[in-house]
């Protein structure tokens, strides 16, 4: 399997956004993200790096 | 482990860019990716989409 964890990095803080997310949808400034059970999360944020090896995306403003 | 392949969708076509995708990092207009060996690939593209369960990530121009 290959669920991620979002983590937004904001003012040098690194925030969990959602875990076990299975998709990722850019949609305009916005990201939708969907995780295992199907739910759904958009936040107003870029992707700033995928991290596959550690199952992490970061997220910036 | 979490490899993704990685596609460029273009003329509605689907083509495949680089396989055992570890880490993807959009600089600008582009987006850097670097395989399980270390090997970096750089795309003028952003991504459309990422469909983990599938492990595919798809780009666009």
């Amino acid at each position: 399997m290959c669920e991620l964890t979002v983590y937004l990095l904001e003012d040098g803080r690194e925030e969990k956004v959602m875990e076990d997310v299975a998709a990722i949808t850019p949609e305009g400034e916005r990201l939708v993200l969907v995780d295992l059970l199907g739910q759904q999360k958009v936040v107003e944020a870029r992707i700033k790096e995928l991290k596959l090896l550690e199952h992490k995306v970061y997220l910036t403003r």
